[in-house]
């Protein structure tokens, strides 16, 4: 696999087919590991990090972990590339600016990147569409168990495994799911979702993570606590509480949406659908935007001319690099608009 | 002719059909006249102002000035009724909301009206769409000569006609043109082209006369001096001078656009032809603005498949008032707009 190919679809999270994907985007969990005996990466040399970098790339590569693993240096890829995974979630905003040696293997099925000289030695991932929690701490348990055949991690008895930041210390471990709340967004209820969120510890985030603002209604509920509890015990919590709530809190908000501000909601909904298709410059927080309405759209069966499919894939060859890559050329903003319009007519079937 | 039918299509005003209508909606002259020999209408008792009315009603209704003319009493007339006349520009907003009494004369045609007890006895208006100044010129002399063999106006012979306010003593006269300036708008170009019309002691004005915001990029430009000029040379200097550089500023600016900023005003065209046919909430605030750039799209030749003829209606039918004649039933805010989009949607043929 070349990282080229990854341009020509959609990553397994944003096929949108996993269950519950009315309102649930994906499904993420990734653990913090460093390898015992060596310090972490912001106590390394130069020449020691370089050293962590090709042992770890070899070592995963070694292991045969999944089929088509492919290795991705960072800091000798290109800009765009590196733009590209991270608008596939693939890697970290802070990785793909980071001047040392690093880079991550991705599985074909994209499901599986193991991030080598991030913030941890290690960051390992697993990413799945809709809500999958299940699927993805067994896959995970599975990777790092067989990493753990070929490399001996830093673990202490008490705390657990040892992480850069404290923040990570124990199961290393943390829950992200992707959750699309349109009409709690519209009601005004999901400041006081996030309220109770909050309350349980949980911590909200923007569709790229870390202090990013949430667009097109996108949000990124995870975990704060690593430590305390096992693997299982705060999937648990996500699969059999904390998500099922948000998701019936949504669903309920459609429903009263569609009942008591019926026009309101189609219009918004109508309005967006046909924004996208008309538009002749259009950024990609304004596309964001107008598809989180159309795909909300879709779910109440307002649009009917539009697939899932379509708007899923929309999201991800819309953002900058990937649109670049896909139209063979680089662009600056302005250019991007217009391409970007064009783009989603072509694919949206303008009127 | 009664007042409901005023409702069934658009006065001659916005048929747009008239000469330099990609820039010039219409032109209007009014003049100001009072009775010799009774006060001005702010010093006048209420049964004088009664006895005024009465007098000046019977006056024009046998003066047989025109075919068809049907005169309102404005305070007996329903609130909705007197919305209608302004949204016509057959009265405006002050007499609307008008309590002693007073009424307005309009022939079918409706190129004329004839307001009663406004804040002069008798103010006369020919209204005509596109630039049509010579025309409309002649018409208000032929009309002030008429009435006047059926009563005298009070005429001094150094400063010419009385006046209530100063600002008209002399030929009583008012032109104003409205014109139509989204490319000017969009380049910010407006202001200039403000600043000089300011300087030739011109007022510039939104839709409904004095104090209303420019909506929709409509301008109304009208003279401030009414004495020491005779009625043709004011005439004159608008139809040579003042509208044909406001023109002609205004076709550079498209072109201009157009060779250098063409995807953005595609842009904003595009997306105003399908809100407008995919909306279903819409204030007359945001209609106007739409239909203001489907306007100059049509004249671009952007917009083939909707008629000017149809968009000048919508710009009339969709104000409050209208739309709840043509609807038959008073509606509050929220319910007109969801009226309005609809109606909007029928007329545009919705996709």
């Amino acid at each position: 696999m070349k990282l080229t190919d990854l341009t020509r679809r959609a990553g397994e999270w944003l096929r949108g087919a996993g269950p519950m994907h009315d309102v649930v985007i994906s499904s993420r969990i990734r653990l913090a590991r460093n390898l015992a005996g060596m310090p972490f990466l912001s106590r390394c040399a130069p020449a020691q990090q370089e050293e962590l970098a090709n042992r770890l790339r070899d070592t995963i590569l070694e292991a045969k972990i999944a089929p088509g693993m492919l290795y991705v240096d960072i800091v000798s890829a290109g800009e765009l590339d590196r733009e590209l995974l991270v608008e596939r979630h693939l890697i970290s905003r802070q990785q793909a600016e980071a001047k040392h040696p690093c880079g991550v293997a991705v599985n074909a099925d994209e499901d599986l990147a193991i991030m080598v000289n991030e913030e941890d030695h290690l960051r390992i991932q697993v990413l799945r569409s809709g809500l999958q929690l299940s699927e993805t701490i067994g896959k995970i348990m599975q990777v790092d168990d067989t990493l753990e055949e070929h490399m001996d991690f830093a673990f202490h008895s008490r705390f657990g495994y040892l992480t850069a930041c404290p923040s990570n210390v124990g199961t290393g471990l943390r829950v992200s799911v992707m959750l699309h709340l349109p009409a709690l967004k519209m009601t005004g209820e999901v400041e006081k979702a996030f309220r109770a969120a909050s309350d349980m510890h949980l911590a909200i985030r923007g569709l790229y993570g870390e202090g990013t603002e949430a667009s097109g209604d996108f949000f990124q509920v995870s975990n704060q606590t690593t430590i305390g509890k096992t693997e299982e015990r705060i999937v648990e919590e996500f699969c059999e509480q904390i998500i099922p709530n948000f998701i019936d809190y949504e669903r309920r908000a459609r429903e009263s949406l569609l009942s008591r501000r019926c026009s309101a909601v189609e219009d918004k909904i109508f309005r967006s659908v046909s924004l996208l298709r008309s538009a002749r410059l259009i950024g990609s927080d304004e596309t964001m935007y107008l598809l989180s309405l159309v795909r909300m759209g879709v779910h109440m069966g307002k649009v009917k001319d539009i697939d899932l499919k379509t708007i899923n894939e929309l999201f991800l060859l819309t953002q900058p690099a990937h649109l670049q890559r896909i139209l063979n050329r680089t662009m600056e903003p302005p250019e991007r608009s217009e391409a970007r319009a064009e783009f989603i007519r072509r694919r949206l079937g303008a009127t």
